[in-house]
């Protein structure tokens, strides 16, 4: 049994509490049990200077945590003046899961801005914020294409992301901080609505991990992903 | 009537929602109306350098606003490189108004980062966020009480803060962001529960005020914060 | 009697150097007693981007010490990388005062920035660089008028500012460093020629003031106020 | 056929020149083709200070790239003011594969920097620092082990890192520029010289790719670094 | 006869204003024509860390321009984030010239810090700081003897410098403005008042210069500065 | 005789690898004994904004040292966040020699940017930089005349550069680390081809010299310059 009672194979109490806030186009609550991310998506006309006038769209992720979110309070990156190299990391992954979703050149030459926000943090702050801006995306994407009057939709289809991580030899599913830290390797999973992948993201600080160890964790994230998939759906009335 | 039906001299909804977060030592929802703060309170050993060894806490505050709390999206600051000439006056404003609250000679050699971010702005932000912060800091306290064996109880009393202003020679109570863009004036007044000031801070960006305009806001200020203070002692329980 | 040897309610040394430096179109040395700054107001054709095309001017101010102005020596700001919250603070109120000045919707699209440069520091910077800075700014106005060609005069008239604290309950007028260190509270007054003001900023670091108190500050500084404006239009010949 | 006229499975011609610069411990070039990485270890008394006190080691990371290391300019990071998030993300992987080699537990309080500066580039700049910088930090443990009388040996054993991609449904190993931009899905690998896994860091910004894909992509790899270890042997002489 | 209507070899008028301001324990106000820099020398305990427990002191400089110190107005390093090439070449140059006037092992383990700000400038800017920063660096010295204690003078002599420069074959002395920017070569020269070199800084944007003329430049700037050290004999009461 | 058996007035062993990286216009790496730098020249069409519309093109350069490139390991200053003032004064003096080689009215709008990184550094970096650089200058020049037709020839000659010192009154060409660290003075002189000068820079941290040493060492500077000549000429197949 894990720290929280839950199944090796079992997400945590997963929850989007859409429209949490009112000036974005696309606004979601994200809780993976204590992990809790404000995922916002804001439209605006134009795009980056390099893509100009090629008749495309763009999404960009920012990521940041608020400094208490976690046990100990970090230092507001804003005040040091510079954002780390982890926070870069999880911004560029978030991006890229992100424009997974769209086919930019149907979009139009807006840019979508994907913020996410870390209340709380409790392990996994990446693979919600992934799942849960999906959702806010979306909620974006309708407001374009009532405002910009796009001609087709340029939605392809849901991305969610989960952890797995191995244990003794064991593989854990949505690890919480206390298990994250304490696993011999940590898998970050992107994966389509379709069950193909986007990103797959492995590290073994403590301990190098077997081919038979990933495929463990690949079969797991899959598992995960599709159920995380079932409940954007359902938050989505789809 | 105002646009949110409020009379003159109403304030807007006001909540507090305790131990919002599980990490902080204080941790306050504050709303006003649709502004919303996330205030922490934070308690480390130690004092920065210039105040060691002097036996005398401290205590300090940051202040962000999530890049979609408004409008239109600002440049997240961490990704800018630096905190707006904004953000620092309005940090430095909520550190001076907390720092009235405590006898930082009882509180030992400890500090108290107190961290203000708005989740959703509609004007009074920084009026929210001492308020609010004010009864993060009492949660703190406590735990300072307990954890630290502190012999005599630093607590001097709640301060509030509210703004007032002026329009068409009419003053308001607690500014909506509609009306902060409209009105001639723009006061914010911070008060300790004994109806004293701590701040008064007063812009006349638009139309310079009288002497008489002044005392109306100020008049009101002390009404409001009267009430805010109420309120405040509701959410602690006193 | 005050260590200077003054009254409560006198102002200190006051005098104006107009045409100071050769470049600037304005250019005034300002003294209140030993604190002395270089106000400069320059003018260039054009306005900030978000301004462009409304047929307005600007104006915008930034301030700065020199490393050895005060007692002892600080960290120069351009070394460091960063003005201070505390530099950025003073340059946005000197900002909004100037602007309260000028009908920017005279000016053409001009900018004026001014720039004050406290040569020797002895309390009240930011007050003279106000009062000096007003001087400056009507020299560069008389510049602009010349070569734009402005149609009708944008001034709409002088400010002036002044400080005040409480002190043992007795009220003092334009404090000299060592008073500014001991009072219980500081108040920093901005004013129009008329008597209306522009800017109300007080602060009580040691000790909260009543509104008796407050009124008794915003009396004394509208009387230096008014001294002061006496001894603008000395200088400038009105 | 590929545009270089390599076999699907077949690495580009691999060198390693040890002894490259004079000064560092541990200085290798090293060239996957037409990309040149000069990798450096250098090595310091002491160790960072969330460190010490713990009788442990550390090995760190950067990375960099030449201006014109690639067909266009790109803008000097030093000159800029910052490293970009691409940097920093490949200088963490780096860090952390290399960390992988050593029992920091046996390394005494000592700090080996790893520093990676890109020549020449063509594809897989991040592949070739591991693996190249491999052998300078054996170099380097080498002069540790003389001049610091560690008491055991510290190396675990090799790593090295390689690329892999699909086009059109066929895994390629070791991408050069040309075939890394044409890819569909691009997946870096980080083995140990037993074959097991440090990192995995697969991305599909084109298309996302099945579970078979990965399957070929993984077992490519793990050829691939078979053989550069192998590579490695010879130019350490083991 | 030059636009200045001075003699080829013929300084501007120099004056030095001693405790220009009154914190600084040496501060002159030097004025090479209309070129105008305060120089402050301020004394610390203390040395950087690289120098600790050598028993030696320590002299550094930085120097600044007021924005409108020049005919158009420049960008402000500390609002900009950093100091230009230029400054730091021009502040590099000060500190090494009169890290030459004293012998730093006499100094105790104190630091000088020579600040040179420009009020207004005409050319010859950091000659004019140079040759004022000696000055202010003796009266300083004379605090640091009394209270410091020092057993023996420090004081190895006086520097001054100037620019020289060509234009038609013709050497000029101490450049203004416009000749400066006319001129083929510009030799900045720092000497002791012995008349051996310190530094020689010669640029030849516009066109080569030869031998011969390098040496009528040097011939000349010996002259100015044998000129310069009288004046600063004055000056300083010698 | 000299650390390295080298006579006073040899220049060390000099060698010129033309097209040593394959991506740049003009790609030279230099070595001055074990002072090893990669200089490349990177053409772009284009000016800065303040050239725009003048019909000139422009040179500017940048310098770096890779972090281990000394005996110590030095912060790499894109880490930092900024580049050091010494690193700044030698990339202008780079930018300011090889501008006097082109007639930039000949150039066309555009921009030769010059990247010269240090990979080994034993002293004379800066003059190893600019006498390599020409060369790499000259192989983009060659580029620009073919791809942008330019109507006449830019080039006006080669420039080389080198160091001298004075060391117990005697005069050293072309200094190693060791001799620089040892000298009383350091001169560095950049000459064009035809024996004229172009910068002479000479720093007497250590010891005042005098006017026959100057001399000394701009004798003996023009001997090694002239050496430096024949060999760039060799280099070139001239």
């Amino acid at each position: 049994m894990r720290i929280d009672n839950r199944q090796l194979d079992q997400l945590r109490s997963i929850s989007f509490e859409r429209h949490y806030t009112k000036h974005a186009e696309g606004s979601v609550l994200v809780s993976f049990g204590d992990t809790k991310v404000l995922c916002t998506a804001s439209v605006e006309a134009g795009v980056p200077r390099w893509l100009k006038g090629k008749n495309k769209g763009w999404i960009t992720a920012e990521y940041g945590m608020l400094p208490r979110a976690t046990n100990t309070r970090n230092q507001r990156e804003a005040a040091r003046g510079k954002q780390s190299g982890r926070t870069q990391e999880i911004q560029r992954l978030i991006g890229r899961s992100l424009r997974a979703m769209i086919d930019l050149s149907k979009l139009g030459e807006n840019t979508i801005y994907i913020d996410c926000d870390v209340l709380q943090a409790d392990g996994g702050t990446r693979t919600a914020s992934i799942t849960g801006a999906a959702i806010a995306l979306i909620d974006a994407l309708e407001s374009v294409q009532k405002s910009k009057k796009l001609k087709t939709d340029p939605l392809i289809g849901l991305v969610a992301a989960v952890s797995v991580g191995i244990k003794n030899g064991e593989a854990y599913l949505d690890l919480c901080y206390e298990e994250d830290a304490s696993c011999d390797t940590d898998l970050n999973v992107v994966m389509t609505q379709k069950g193909e992948y986007i990103e797959i993201q492995g590290t073994a600080e403590e301990k190098p991990f077997s081919r038979m160890e990933a495929n463990k964790m690949l079969d797991l994230a899959e598992k995960g992903i599709a159920e995380l998939v079932e409940l954007q759906k359902t938050a989505l009335d789809w």
